[in-house]
């Protein structure tokens, strides 16, 4: 869970997934191109994401194609979910405190 | 949001925030003692989480009281749940690979 939450923590890599869920298996130098992104600091980028296992890479030929694992993601969404009455809570007072201000 | 998942990728942080959603309001001194934490650790994880906006901290006299403050969880579940379906379809065809194989 800590190497999920790591590679989560940073917008390139997070930009990566979306990316691939929007575009499945497509090659290193696509992921790179539309952002500008330079190779050598994408490929630490998806070293990260598959030390976490949030990536598969599938070599052939000379082309690298990358695809979104989200299993990890599962768990860590599942930790959340424990919390989800605490902001449902705060939610809830917010909402009942601008009722009483708005009370005659 | 990149401070939010990089504050909850550290399992000393993930346990300091289930105390506080099971005892809310817990001082420092109360938080460090169950787990036998060192103080100066516990000091900087809670500047992180704070940092997130994870964590309230209250000071009264010499004792620090310090609350969950979940709501920057509620924006990193919503990112995770873009995903789910993906882990899902994973589920799905892993469901219909074991059936296949037990038909006769």
């Amino acid at each position: 869970m800590d190497r999920t939450f790591s590679a989560l923590a940073d917008p390139t890599r997070r930009y990566v997934l979306q990316r691939l869920s929007d575009e499945p298996g497509l090659s290193v130098s696509e992921l790179a191109r539309p952002e500008s992104l330079k190779l050598p600091g994408l490929m630490k980028h998806l070293d990260v994401l598959s030390d976490a296992g949030l990536i598969t890479r599938t070599k052939s030929g000379r082309t690298v194609a990358v695809s979104l694992s989200a299993g990890p993601m599962q768990e860590a969404m599942e930790w959340l979910g424990r919390y989800e009455r605490f902001w449902t809570a705060s939610l809830d007072r917010l909402v009942a405190l601008v009722e009483e201000d708005d009370a005659p």
